[in-house]
């Protein structure tokens, strides 16, 4: 089967935009905020949306469950306050549920966490906790910049963040690090900050002890790893430089997704990385809409560009378009097992 | 000839080191500020950094002219303030400018900025027309970010620049656009900040119309252009969705480095990137200082890289070597040509 680690629920019917407005209106007056109740979505509003977004590409593509997640732009840890963001998460994560129960066979849950600038990364424990014991979520994201594009919050290695390491370790679930939109004029979202915190992740964990700490704990750095892959050699020199430790250590940790929208970029990535290290990704229907005019293909139909490579063996291709996934995702594949897959 | 466009005086005396910490000592008490004067460095002092550094690693790997600027990571524009940066870049500058007036067949000058942040950054146009018009520099470093990881002034399309952008077309000079260190703790200097802020400069050109305001406004994107080229149908899809312009109408306006440490990156770049849009650059010695354990080589050696891409033909390798240099620095055309060259 084919794995897709990398979707969010972009297709999400407007009432949830509509709440979200509300809720931040209401940062300030919390006796004027909606209630989770006021949110009104029917089942048939979620199978439409999904039925005519995401399940449309994964027939079309040839893809047959995606690891999905709310909306990363819309996290925006950023606005309002901590018990902001807690009720938003609950909503949105809730959200996902809906989405896997309703297709179990196509998609599994991962959550968005109720991060909150300057607020200790502990308090978003319970409702991983919540979404993985009680709503059979596979892992979480984690953004490395809860400030929304001014990097205010400590690298994700200091020691602030263990309490929740220690958490995702115990439920034996990853986190994808993805940052949300950006409120600083200088990153464009998707095209800047978004690439930049998986180069900024990847530097952090290098340059630190923290899988020293958990050997166990493990990141999926989505977008190819941002700049990583196509910088290999400055990363490999530069871990070599501080003596510390190497790139080469790091890979029972830190994965990749493929959503690189070129076929050169995927190919280096394929070429680069550890087959091991590798998970299949397209994050559509995400950041780039649009088709290569050059070959009249969407330019986040990964899966093509994948194929393309002739470097990966049939082993190889098995391992990221599936077995890396449940792998590095344990719950996915206890799931997937449960239902003889 | 080979032009290595991207070089930093990362070799100078450490008494340089010495009269910075003098100034910033002083910034809150002018008048025990260390004068230009206190600076003492001989002839023979930089002849030996030199000769011992950047001139014996040309001779060794085949290059035959630097274009050489300050040190980026002292630029550290966020420290003191703008009178700060100011003396700071003259001192900078004219160690430069020394270095080229001994080795005039090696080097070629390329000058720091007083940027300061939040100050307009007009207040560099002083000495850009000092550097270019008395001491023959043929280009500048541009910051993109000030702050030094904290991204607090506008973007680079910001109209706020434009009196500097001004300049640089009157002079017809291009600048390098390179951060300089990090006070940031999330994002290590080369291995996040230097990567980060080549991606997000050209997100910021992407989305602007800045290259419609200043046709003939030029920039290099070190570092191989951080992610860009990696994930360049990202970009080129992004560019499309926004209905402005391509990816490829930028191509008279931003060129690339080959400053990737790897060979397979390296080739990636030459196989995306429009052959007269990539120059030669290795940034030695700077970011990466060790050798590849795999090949024994350096990892910054990147002439070997750019010598080993098959897909390159020997004008495309003239090009990327010398041609290209000589038309986005055509004030060192100029020079080259005087002497011969």
């Amino acid at each position: 089967m084919i794995i897709d680690c990398h979707g969010h629920f972009t297709t999400v019917p407007k009432t949830l935009h509509a709440w979200r407005q509300k809720q931040l209106d209401a940062v300030n007056d919390p006796a004027s905020a909606p209630k989770k109740s006021d949110l009104n979505i029917s089942d048939d509003e979620i199978r439409s949306a999904i039925e005519g977004g995401q399940l449309k590409l994964q027939k079309e593509r040839g893809s047959d469950l995606t690891i999905f997640s709310p909306i990363a732009g819309q996290m925006a840890h950023h606005l309002g306050n901590q018990q902001t963001s807690i009720v938003w998460s609950e909503v949105c994560n809730d959200l996902i549920h809906r989405v896997c129960l309703l297709f179990p066979d196509n998609f599994a849950p991962v959550c968005q966490l109720p991060q909150s600038p300057g607020e200790p990364p502990e308090r978003c424990i319970p409702e991983l906790r919540r979404c993985v014991e009680q709503l059979g979520f596979v892992g979480c994201n984690l953004s490395p910049d809860p400030s929304g594009g001014y990097w205010k919050d400590p690298p994700l290695t200091d020691r602030c963040w263990y309490p929740l390491y220690e958490e995702m370790v115990r439920l034996d679930v990853p986190a994808m690090v993805h940052v949300s939109s950006s409120c600083n004029p200088c990153f464009h979202g998707t095209g800047a900050h978004y690439i930049n915190g998986d180069t900024t992740a990847f530097m952090q964990f290098l340059l630190s002890d923290l899988f020293k700490d958990f050997p166990t704990l493990r990141f999926i750095i989505p977008h190819g790893g941002g700049a990583v892959p196509y910088h290999w050699g400055r990363y490999r020199g530069l871990a070599l430089d501080s003596k510390r430790h190497t790139v080469e250590s790091m890979m029972s940790n830190v994965f990749f997704d493929t959503c690189v929208y070129h076929y050169p970029g995927v190919e280096l990535l394929t070429r680069i990385v550890p087959v091991d290290n590798i998970l299949f990704g397209s994050e559509m229907i995400g950041a780039v809409r649009s088709k290569d005019p050059n070959t009249g293909e969407f330019f986040d139909d990964t899966k093509k560009y994948v194929d393309a490579c002739l470097n990966l063996s049939a082993e190889d291709r098995h391992k990221i378009f599936e077995a890396n996934a449940r792998r590095v995702y344990p719950r996915l594949d206890a799931l997937l097992k449960k239902r003889g897959r």
